[in-house]
């Protein structure tokens, strides 16, 4: 079988290392001649929009998947008339809109921070006077890893903010002050068998993940579940999706969806019985589900800027390294360890020794 | 770091696999034009004894390794002239010759069957009359997989297995009633670090590996170590190394090593804490080795000739399919499938599966 991704990135590089071993093969269509899952498959080197490109990619492909949810909507149009795509059109159209992905929340009755949508200054100011301050304002595409955002602390902020962001369409969000941000990566065959991971802790520095802490049993992965859950059903979504989500006390905020793999998902390479990686490929090609159990006490820290050197990573007991082959650049995601532990203090030491080398 | 591989098969496939995500890449040495390994690395098509093609492997390779014993002397001999190769040529040169493996195994005061070299019909007939019969002769290289094997069951087989096998150097073993077979896996570092999976009780049909299950906390397990401790030494041998071992009563006979990652330890991809193909390129590369503790109780079908439909695989629980992409032929290894399950009645039933599909 043949599975083409939009997308070359360490996603696709680690969704092609999980489906060698079922015998699959990969197309990747990435702009980048370095895309760093080039040397696991097909590369196609071209625009995400590009007719011919796109043309190839269905052509090759018995299903196509994407690892970024900006994909341009002509072309999951295009390759959604011409081969399969999981997950569909409607979940990424909804993924790649902060407005639309808060408002299918709130229709579900899913709890949010507060938000609405800001299209000139005097609608920024009317939305700032409903939610109040702090807020943040969010383009509603596009936006990624911190990038496209800006917090409003006080009423002067409001017009620097507007000449930051403004021109294109924008959603306010109500500032939330969570105890912990969790996110939750559920799995969804095309017989709509629903599976869930254990949840994780997720930490941020500078808008991006800097580690997840597996934590299974933990108190509010029920209701993250019954989340996600009335998600994926409302969009007959196939695939892996993770629902990212704010604690305030115990109960829990919706605050994103991702509609594929996601960062805080790696721990689950080695940490689960079944990593995402190949789940998603199990769902998208109508495959049984594998079981999404935690091994251990699971946790992994991302590289940023650059990898340590393979020999300090791998001395620390636990850790498994995984450099994606991507050229060093400041704020880049260039790889991540993971570490499995048979008890919480065990991972947490790994995890410190880990931190240190970054 | 490149890796450069003698063979492109199913072994250098999973050498490729586990060090992707070390940032390793690899070239494989294959004459056949679909080396199942290939779309994970740059392939060199040619012969094995091709100057042009081991000088090419030489230059793109920091370290090369090998994936079968049967490598030319003369290959080795110019790659370890050129570049890195592990393990090294000693370690090569005795495991390709039965004679000097068995002789190695004596110096060191090893048990083994009883053997001699033949040479000529006179020698096998004075050869039979010392070991007696039943009796096993054998080619002293190039054998794999029961080939090049004759059973001498009467006095009436001797000069049907030498009609069979004679005109090459071959050497005549005592036949071992054996109680079941085991390996164990080694893997020895650069500095000389020794780790060792728990061993695998192995059955064999028709000179064919089709099954290994782990065994944990085995009643041979140190006397397994202490015979491939002393192997290992005395090779100063650097990556994973089987040994192939007889139990008869509580004893264990030494029956042969595979300088390599083996079939046999195929279930520590997901059945234990790190993978022999990882240990293989962290023991070659000078990295620190990983953990082999056991994760559960794990095993091992080989798909021979036809590999099962994924589906049906992966609705066994707890099992994972490795399909190598190669063209079907009768007799041929195509896959494998593992299974992990929290216990010893989990694994057997989910093995019991997984042979039901074969």
């Amino acid at each position: 079988m043949n599975v083409g991704i939009v997308g070359g990135g360490q996603l696709a590089r680690m969704l092609a290392l999980a489906g060698h071993p079922l015998d699959l093969r990969f197309t990747f269509l990435d702009p980048a001649p370095d895309a760093c899952a080039a040397p696991l498959g097909t590369h196609l080197v071209g625009a995400y929009d590009d007719p011919g490109m796109l043309r190839q990619l269905a052509a090759a492909s018995d299903v196509v998947t994407y690892e970024f949810e900006n994909v341009p909507e002509a072309a999951i149009a295009y390759l959604s008339g011409h081969t399969a795509v999981y997950p569909g059109a409607r979940a990424l159209a909804v993924a790649r809109d902060r407005w639309h992905e808060k408002s299918l929340f709130r229709e579900l009755g899913l709890p949010t921070a507060g938000f609405r949508a800001v299209d000139d200054l005097a609608g920024l100011k009317q939305a700032v006077s409903e939610l109040g301050l702090p807020a943040v304002l969010k383009t509603r595409t596009l936006g990624y890893d911190g990038k496209g955002q800006a917090v409003l602390r006080e009423p002067d902020d409001v017009e620097r903010a507007w000449q930051q962001l403004g021109g294109v369409p924008l959603i306010l969000e109500g500032f939330v002050r969570f105890a912990r941000e969790v996110s939750i990566i559920a799995v969804r065959g095309r017989d709509g068998e629903l599976r869930f991971y254990p949840l994780a802790e997720n930490e941020h520095r500078d808008g991006i993940l800097r580690s997840s802490r597996c934590r299974p049993a933990d108190g509010v992965q029920v209701e993250a579940e019954r989340y996600a859950r009335a998600v994926t059903e409302a969009l007959d979504y196939v695939g892996v999706l993770a629902l990212e989500l704010f604690q305030v006390g115990d109960a829990l905020l919706v605050n994103e969806m991702a509609p594929r793999i996601h960062n805080s998902g790696h721990w689950t390479i080695e940490g689960a019985a079944v990593s995402q990686f190949e789940q998603h490929l199990r769902a998208i090609l109508g495959l049984p589900l594998g079981d999404t159990r935690a091994l251990g006490h699971a946790a992994m820290i991302n590289f940023i800027g650059a990898v340590p050197p393979a020999a300090q990573v791998l001395a620390v007991p636990g850790a498994r390294l995984h450099a994606y082959g991507k050229r060093p650049s400041p704020g880049r995601k260039l790889g991540h360890a993971t570490v499995v532990a048979a008890d919480a203090g065990g991972m947490d030491a790994a995890l410190s020794c880990l931190m240190a080398l970054v």
